[in-house]
């Protein structure tokens, strides 16, 4: 058994040279080329790699970054490698289309290249490489599609920028507030932001498509949860995609002298927000089912040591399958933070910063992908999605499925995420015969 | 009754155009310029006001900052203005000396400019001030004094750089460790901060002072408490400064998905942090006694609202006049971060980060202040300080005393930290009789 890390220094030599490592279909047909698509993963994972690292160390390519800018020119180029056109929609979004019948609607399948922070080199990135693999494995084929294909890298879906996630797809489904282009973080509006990646927010209406724009959409993830996992199955078909509620949680209270002030004359606003956190915990556990509640993200105000914090500001949220669950959980923190406020002396504001609603993945792409994956003799199981992803925006204007591929150990949004290469190239088979068995029909 | 806001906003004003208002010295003698001094607080202001602001809304010049740069480049000509050289020392602390026999040790008082992030206009500017209208005072009055007179604008007391207070006059002291100057904040050594300063950080031995430098040391400063304030007397004689414990605490979990991870798999650094906070404000509460415990400061990584955190970097301070009671509350509060850490799932490493030991204030200086108040028909009580102030550190050097002047409402670190003209000429004068009084004496 191979560690982790030594499995993982060993990627990056293949970056210079090819690899012998190879997908083994045990079925003839089209199939993808799982060198070239690790050797492309392990070309990413450049762009944003941390100074001095490894494959293994991860990435930090959060969207509208330099390392987000540097690799999406990368694969503009890759995909004009491909002999077929990049078309950059108003929200930066990078599409391509090739082969089919003009007059069909297309299949669309692709994923996205932004990261968080600290995160690794699959979440995103295997969709959109088996999404080129789906496109040559058909040129080489030489196989006539009846609809187009077109392959999608989704320009922002982690919600690490701006504070909103599947931000560009959801764009596309034409979910636009006034005012959004004018949101600030980072001290740059997200016009600017668009702007640095091509996107044209002055227009930025015109990226907005209407319902049957597509056939339907497939899209490839890692599962970012422990269940494939555990199961040792190599493929799950994704039944829907759970609901989010964001809130943006302002503390007010009184920056004083840590000194000088004592202990009961005090409205520490990170004391309050430090209560807060615990509550989130306690009211996601206390339940039966699977839903979950974080604190992902906290600033406080001045920030010093010697100083007790005067504001503190955080994120707050819940995941379910259940938009019921999740207004309660959201009642019942707000409840919790109402008394932690009278307790310490401050305010507390919720602000709901983004929901998305849950998504239900189409039964018939569901269905062809349970196909695709038998044809491959591979098992699946059907679970929910845990995890946001741009397929649950797309989901509103037409059918839409997911292959999910295993995480070693659920690890993911960390640079311990890993999917291993044979894992990543059966999604990748799968995902092309999924496209190609979805091809044959009308409407699924 | 003005308001607060009303009455801080017709400062500036006289930035421009001298105010009638003055001290009114019921006695005769030297006395200093109330208007001179409301004056240069108001002009400092402006260095580090935040955009748009007033006088009211406080400052923010952190030491090293460009408003400490340009605050202390106008300091330096101001000095010169009173036709006396000003001499930076190593640190980058500001000395001036007037008159007295040089064969006898200098009195020295002064006090410092740098801010908290989100600082009033009081902390340290008034006693810098007040020490320049003591020279100016005495220039007027044209009296010969016995010793030499040094004021000190020391470079460097907020403890928001480098984490770590009373910072320069500390090196005057002696207190210089192998590898402060390679300390990093803020993307900066220390070396090169104190080069920013004009300082000289590859000869800072040479900032050390030995004891007996000087004859005594005098700082006039705000209560930054609500004692005085709520007790109506314009003026405390400090009987000491309590010592501060301060821990810089590391907290390692696992970074993960916030959606795919199921409470009871998480090893979130953001919810051990939150329970360490509680731990703190408990611990310092519980017990009989003034002592008092702040989290201050707290950063996460990623800091992403859909990721777990993996690490958190928090501050943890105790302040007490007692040593044996900043101990156990350092224990207590690092036995219950093992707990915390083990019911978490996450490593919790704790670091002492610096420590200031309690200092006396010399009863000679103490009776000086009385008699000097006195004098001025104003009412004292004796107080300790229950911040730190650079007094502490030369009373390693000297003999050493505080006077005080109230904090409304006891609020200070903060934009709303306010001191009325008449308190801050009350200090003052006050600080130039103790200084007259003290020259009369050999040894105080």
């Amino acid at each position: 058994m191979i560690s982790r890390r030594a499995f993982l220094s060993l990627a990056g030599a293949s970056a210079l040279a090819r690899p012998s490592f190879a997908f083994r279909s045990t079925q003839s047909g089209p199939a993808i080329d799982a060198a070239r698509l690790r050797n492309r993963l392990e070309r990413l994972s450049y762009h944003g790699r941390p100074p001095g690292g490894t494959f293994a160390d991860g990435v930090n390519r959060v969207a509208y970054s330099v390392a987000d800018l540097t690799a999406r020119a990368w694969i503009i180029d890759e995909i004009k490698g491909m002999d077929v056109v990049p078309r950059l929609d108003a929200a930066g979004n990078i599409f391509a289309r090739f082969g089919g019948d003009p007059k069909q609607p297309p299949i669309l399948f692709g994923s996205h290249i932004d990261s968080v922070p600290t995160g690794g080199n699959f979440d995103g990135d295997l969709g959109t490489f088996a999404a080129f693999e789906v496109i040559q494995a058909v040129q080489a084929a030489k196989i006539q599609t009846r609809h187009p294909l077109e392959m999608v890298v989704w320009a922002h879906e982690e919600s690490t920028a701006f504070g909103v996630g599947t931000a560009a797809s959801r764009i596309v489904a034409g979910d636009l507030q006034a005012g959004d282009m004018d949101r600030v973080w980072n001290g740059m509006k997200r016009r600017d932001a668009i702007k640095r990646i091509a996107g044209n927010p002055d227009q930025i209406e015109t990226a907005i498509r209407g319902k049957g724009a597509w056939h339907s959409y497939v899209e490839l993830h890692i599962e970012q949860g422990g269940t494939l996992d555990k199961a040792k199955v190599p493929i799950g078909i994704v039944e829907g995609i759970v609901a989010i509620h964001r809130y943006d949680v302002v503390i007010e209270g009184q920056v004083n002298h840590a000194g000088t002030t004592p202990m009961n004359e005090r409205h520490d606003a990170m004391v309050a927000a430090a209560q807060l956190t615990i509550a989130v915990r306690d009211i996601a556990s206390r339940r039966q089912g699977r839903q979950v509640g974080t604190v992902g993200r906290i600033e406080i105000e001045p920030n010093s040591p010697n100083v007790i914090p005067g504001r503190a500001t955080l994120s707050v949220e819940f995941r379910d399958l259940s938009e019921q669950v999740l207004r309660e959980l959201g009642d019942a923190v707000k409840a919790r933070g109402a008394e932690i406020a009278k307790e310490t002396g401050t305010t507390m504001t919720f602000t709901h910063a983004s929901t998305n609603v849950p998504a239900m993945a189409s039964s018939g792409v569901q269905a062809a992908i349970g196909r695709a994956a038998a044809s491959a003799s591979l098992n699946t199981m059907r679970l929910p999605s845990g995890a946001g992803h741009d397929a649950q925006q797309i989901a509103k204007l037409c059918p839409m499925g997911m292959i999910f591929v295993p995480s070693v150990g659920g690890i993911s949004h960390s640079p311990k995420e890993l999917t291993t290469w044979e894992a990543c190239a059966n999604g990748a088979n799968v995902l092309l015969r999924t496209v190609l068995d979805i091809d044959q029909r009308d409407s699924i």
